[in-house]
């Protein structure tokens, strides 16, 4: 079968021709239906051996299929079923996992775990290789191309939002840093799920554009006039929910500049920037944190929304043998919203 | 291999030969250490039927066992590891599974997914056949003999008390209903996990002998005076969390007679009683709920509490041959705490 | 000043003068701007001596006005300020009432406390005066004829709604029963506050016909197929959170028939009814509750939600002289949505 | 009167005479029981101006007493009933207050409300006035000269504890730096509100030892190895809860780099140390804040568990012509335990 495989550190992905896997016992083989391309790639490339990935590496963590044929001891599924994969794969049995995390699976480093497309084959090929049952979930009548996405940039501002929905009470504010892939799926959820007021923050007017059509009630400049903005905004009092989908030194520090009291703020990407907590340096009990992915019940619950209708990520098609220009135009920020590759 | 069936309706448990079960793909298969008795299997034997459960009906809910076989693609779990079984079996997929939370599994009952001893061939037997090995809690060192009821007699306690730990603020008081084998647990556990005030009432003297020695601050007779007593004791306030092991229609009156405005009531016994909520009938905020049973982290939790010593069961011991005896003593109400079966 | 008073067992209430009221330290005067008739005075006009009202008494738990007079010592509020009334009023200094839900204080009974116009002087009339400045919230520009329901009719459906919001999950569902004066409100405050869908039940076509205009996705008929019909659409599973706003022995029935597993089910009206909680009655862990008004956060919490625009109860206006005619015609069921008295 | 205070930079604390307060309306005067010597108080004594404090300023924001005077229209309260007086002053109306949580007054600032002895009069003198009876919970029968630190050093460890118990499951572990003041009582109360392992980490080893006399499992020199210590202690995975009573460079450290995957981490102490969140600073999702002082109901909390005997504070009790010595013997580090001042 057709694989888009990462083969050699400074060369771009590249298709290749691979033996189509057989699903062992419990396992499970997926005819790929979609499968996204993500930021994130770029970071297993940069440096694959410090992240202890192996080449060649089939790319792909967002990925959805239909049920091609069933490993020994496989129930509950049928041939042919729509589904998409659950990609933080643990162990399944340590406390996380027991309750279904297993975006934090405390033994997956020590087994040799890993997600699809960043350590074990992904899904950016013909055929998709499942370990468990347990990592499908149905997708019903909702159309895969449309949805790959949420595996990843829907699953990952969603459990980062769900922690902070105590505090999104009437009346308060919640803070986007970031209004690109995450940032307006997380704009998004952040309108379906609560009732507070969002400020979205940005760089780029087009994006601050983007922003406001997918649900921003306000729009500002991510500059160093933003917190002094957001403070204006909410009266003095600051944001009681944050989201920094940079991560860069500059929005960290936003980050916590916008924080009120008993605030939420929420790390989220891997730009490099870190958080200062502490007495003088934020709001009094303004907690920080750095969340990764998401768990399998808020899997179900961003498809969930999906199905409602509450949430859309704006995406571009790729065959799979366009898969590598995908890849370049990403990198190259030519991507409006989200690449999906469709294999087959 | 021998196993405990209850296979006529209106004859008791026998010990009879049966074939020893292989693993299949995805299976464990355990050499049982210890195996519990519980008054829940009598209500299986009064009404197989009605429950949709086949005969004969290998017995035995709660069970421990070192791991005897692997079936294909088991993964993570050694040969000779002793290991607990969490009984209440569910798909593993649904959103309840996804959260571990197999007792109240959506699909169960559809997919004909029963646990072992209710319906699936149970861990009264030298062998025991395990469908999946999230389905295991590793015990370490604990003594399997000491600890098996735990999977059923502490878990099922352990959860109604969960739910209700926000409740239980320095100040407050928690009712026990009932000091029995799940009451003189539940006692415990509320001991080790908060530090509310613990009253408990049961109708019998040794009980409630019995519910001071194991922790509980007050005792009180269960009688028409009971509800008075508490709110006497509460200041007139009455009590935050109130768990009722017997479920018979004079403690669930009493249950929510002694709840105080928000408290948390939990109807756990299965004693043909029900508790009435509205307005005058019980204070404002005041929950009532009958849980069953515990999720799969939960039950990590409990063990981990027996593994600090928290909690300590008073158990009876009999060899599998003895078993038929076990079970007419617990009818003859003979038996001091908990009966544990030694089938190798 | 002109008062609304229900002066005698069997009379209805009239328009009197009574002494316009100082403030003493600490008390606050308001000129009222807006007061609501409600349902549950008629109650209060039934049995006054049984629930310990003395006679004659100023009618209206429901207020707004201006800041006329500040007794001593009163600061943090200005002369002419707009500003809603908490309604129940507690001692301030209980546990209860160090939270701010003094509509749960454990100590206003002994004390003598009662909320103005369910014993205290009410608002029906030119003046009101408020024990202390905590129970005031500022309304700033919202108007305070059409605001001034939420004081009961908004705060009371968002505190029940609240305390269900962690079940209201994407994919999940809402029952709503009776989509009358407190039920229109909820529908809508479900819909602002979750993702959840909300299906509508109701005896009445045109209160159904409203269910949908507020924003409930189904509405269905409240009669002997409910059950099934609401099973029905939630795919067997019934619903995670319950709001029965009617509380007669056919709504609290269905109420718990409607529960899932792990379901909230609130029992708001005052019909005579009551829910039934044990093993068989309902789903496992379904909790029932019956609550009562809201705390003073969450007050605030309601009028932000109306600042936001995502909360419009229907009114009708009568000067005070009318103030009769309105409750004769809300006894009469001839009100469309909620009567309000503009007494100024 | 007599008065402890501080009068002038530079200068240490004096006992002076000042007249005795009047209660105005809605205000309680105290004859000062006992009245705790904090080391925060050399904080305010540094820069009082920075900290916007007038001169002369009464020291002491621990208090307790018993009712002297009612001001006008104070009802609720008897003369002569023991209290303990609520510090962290707030404006009693804000979103904040409104739930008790007066520590977090978001209009403090603006009204010009500080605490009794950090810029209102302090408790260190024979009569304090408590400008609201909210601010006062009775004592009963407990002795407030060895309760009244609880009011500070009780009330701080306990707030930041109460957050982090839902983590503190059974198995899991609470590490707390610094075993002096607040330490030693959140060694305490962590063990009477959990079943947590508790592992106490000091640079002093008489501390250590007190850590374990008052309950601590496990004591660990807080030094470049105390990290690999504790990530021994508890298989690898860190600690779920981590309190930093220090809060300096050293220790923001160690909190973090103790933390597991979704720890609560807070940073209590005031050493000039801030702590650092980010992707691969600390492990995932585990939050890091830096709380104040704590709420009206958990002051209620915390009396409630001294009188039931589960937590002692070491102290050490001085007349009031002995506070100069008091404030001398603690920053010479003299003091074992906590210094109270007993002005009557």
């Amino acid at each position: 079968m057709k694989a888009v495989q990462f083969r050699e550190a400074g060369r771009p992905p590249e298709v290749v021709e691979v033996p189509e896997p057989e699903p062992g016992p419990g396992q499970v083989l997926l005819k790929v239906t979609a499968a996204g391309v993500c930021h994130s790639d770029f970071v297993v490339m940069q440096s694959p051996a410090e992240l202890g990935i192996g080449l060649p590496l089939t790319l792909g963590h967002e990925g959805a299929g239909t049920v091609a044929r069933l490993g020994a001891g496989v129930t509950g599924l049928d041939v042919g079923e729509s589904v998409a994969v659950y990609g933080p794969w643990g162990c399944g049995t340590c406390p996380e996992c027991a309750q279904g995390k297993e975006n934090y699976c405390r033994r997956a480093a020590a087994l040799g775990i890993r997600p699809p497309g960043l350590g074990a084959p992904g899904a950016i090929a013909e055929y998709l290789l499942v370990d468990a049952p347990r990592h499908l979930v149905p997708l019903g009548d909702l159309d895969p191309v449309k949805t790959v996405s949420l595996t990843d940039a829907g699953l990952t501002p969603y459990h980062a939002i769900k922690g902070a929905l105590p505090r999104l009470v009437p009346g308060s504010t919640a803070v986007v840093i970031g209004a690109g892939g995450l940032g307006h799926v997380g704009i998004q959820l952040l309108r379906a799920l609560s009732s507070a007021r969002v400020i979205a923050l940005d760089v780029s007017d087009a994006k601050l554009e983007l922003a406001k059509e997918v649900g921003a009630h306000e729009a500002v400049k991510s500059d160093d006039k933003a917190v002094a903005r957001v403070r204006e905004l909410t009266g003095g009092f600051g944001a009681q929910a944050v989201f920094d989908f940079v991560g860069a030194p500059p929005t960290t520090a936003i980050a916590t500049g916008v924080a009120s009291t008993e605030a939420d703020v929420a790390i989220v990407g891997i730009g490099g920037g870190t958080a200062t907590v502490g007495f003088g340096a934020i709001a009094y009990d303004a907690s920080v944190r750095s969340p990764y992915w998401g768990s399998r019940s808020e899997l179900v619950e961003v498809l969930d929304l999906a199905r409602a209708g509450a949430v859309d990520v704006h995406i571009e098609t790729y065959s799979i043998d366009e898969a590598p220009t995908a890849y370049r135009r990403l990198h190259d920020g030519e991507i409006s919203g989200r690449a999906v590759i469709v294999p087959n």
